[in-house]
């Protein structure tokens, strides 16, 4: 089994890689060989006994593609991305990794001819306002950021490549992931992570919208149990529709912080600075709420059951159990 | 008022050019100046006192776009597409053009900076089974064919770059227009037309489908009335979902031929010789039926009331009244 993964030195990327290597195997085949890229070189990761090609390259430039897949891999996890605020502000960048990169890479596949397992990271930024309450599965894909559009024509290319049998392609929307560790990256949704992370931490966060905005959830541990889920899909289980609405937890920023509160107590939860800003505002109330993601659940796929779980994720993950109170 | 029509020299680009000359103006406007390309150069209009520059060229060329619009167009008619059964056989071509050609033209004129109306014509083969009967303005895109992923797309580019203000776009999801006139082309819904067509002017036509198979249809007539209709389309009015379904009449080839008989008698309607073909039943079962187009009829579009009134559109523009029974 050789797995390439693109975005491998972010956040999910670094998490997935350190699944696969712990877990040794994917669909029941043992991990012969990683091959990892993003703009800067992914570690190689510990404790793997296998091969490791690592690299430094932009997804988007013609030379990446077919030097990603020279190796023949059998999974690829396309990761790699341009985030929607980034996309947003710097539309030439973000056409160029999202857009073209994307396509570049589903190319390059079906240039080599191996129809491998192709999972793609969507987003539910490919639905836009209005919408109802409860999205359902087939509600149509009408984005209000370029990152949306851009996620949404990919996520078109990709099962119309694996209709015609270049590539065997999975597309996942994910949640909105939270809680991100580490810094705050460039994503519009950075805050929905930001509110948990920095009062955990001992530190003020900023929150830039009204608690009655609605969100849809999952942690980093569910994004990658999503992804290698992906990975093992039964094509003919999974018919035409290859692009997928995954599960999560809906929420409002207000039940965000009265689980913060439950888990951590008071003084955290008092840690959330309000300080609202339009942007950031006009973006998020473009985005969807709630979904009924029936496809994606008899499929298989499983998110946390409440925002306190996701909380204790991070605690758990990130944190080594320890809350600064 | 300039305008500027890629796909000119084809049947609906031909009518809508003398429809514009005859009408004189367009949104109110005279009418100065007529840009015409296509692969093969379109005819000089007759009896129009304008500027017209018409011109043969690829629009996947990376020339063409710019130099379309390089005399600075107010409204943009981009027709040029791969029909579908082509844009299925020969996938190089089909993404040249409705894909990179399309998205060459939204560049040049997002370079360009003028935000003229662009008026795209998208097809109902964005939509792919399974749907409803009838299908709701709201129903997700999933394309069965690589034709309806490419216009997909360019809905999804056009929305995006509307947003941003790069241009002022309208898309509209054509019905299968019927009654083509002349030769068949190589549309997997030509058999459509021809089981109209064929019998009227004497001659037989085949029939490669079950006769049960529905389908939504509109006349040359009516969709020039949607394309002038969709130049003047106020933005506001239209808001952020700018891609629109439009009326047709819905019906089954048994009721098509009925109408048939109706209006030409039933020595007419035998001239339909039945030989069914695997691949177009496979890629019209893959098509939609009937819609339910709130939108687009609140937004004043209009279709034929049934297709008996097709048949007579055919008639009356075609064969100047005359069937050859």
């Amino acid at each position: 089994m050789h797995i390439l993964i693109t975005g491998a030195a972010g956040m999910i990327g670094r998490k997935l890689t350190a699944r696969l290597v712990r877990n040794g195997a994917l669909n029941g085949r043992a991990i012969e060989k990683l091959t990892l890229t993003d703009v800067i070189v992914p570690d190689r990761p510990k404790g793997f006994s296998g091969a490791v090609e690592s690299f430094a390259a932009d997804i988007g430039d013609g030379a990446t593609a077919p030097k990603a897949i020279a190796g023949r891999p059998n999974v690829i996890f396309h990761l790699a991305a341009v985030v929607s605020g980034e996309a947003e502000t710097d539309f030439a960048k973000g056409v160029h990794v999202n857009l073209d990169g994307s396509r570049m890479l589903l190319d390059a596949v079906r240039m080599a001819g191996d129809r491998p397992r192709f999972v793609f990271t969507s987003s539910i930024a490919v639905f836009g306002a209005p919408f109802p309450d409860l999205i359902p599965d087939e509600f149509q894909h009408t984005p209000l950021t370029s990152y949306g559009t851009q996620k949404a024509m990919i996520e078109l290319l990709l099962a119309d490549y694996t209709r015609r049998g270049f590539v065997d392609g999975v597309g996942i929307r994910l949640p909105t992931i939270n809680v991100r560790p580490g810094k705050p990256n460039k994503a519009a949704s950075g805050f929905f992570s930001s509110i948990i992370r920095e009062p955990l931490a001992g530190q003020e966060a900023v929150l830039p919208v009204e608690d009655s905005v609605t969100h849809w959830h999952a942690s980093p541990r569910a994004a990658v149990g999503f992804l290698i889920h992906a990975a093992g899909l039964d094509s003919a289980q999974l018919g035409p529709r290859i692009n997928l609405t995954l599960p999560g937890v809906g929420c409002t920023v207000a039940e965000q912080i009265a689980a913060l509160r439950r888990i951590a107590g008071d003084k955290v939860a008092a840690r959330i600075r309000r300080a609202p800003d339009p942007l950031v505002s006009r973006i998020v109330a473009g985005w969807p709420r709630r979904f009924d993601p029936r496809r994606a659940l008899a499929l298989g796929f499983q998110a946390e059951a409440s925002f306190d779980e996701i909380i204790r994720v991070h605690v758990e993950d990130e944190l080594g159990g320890t809350i600064v109170s």
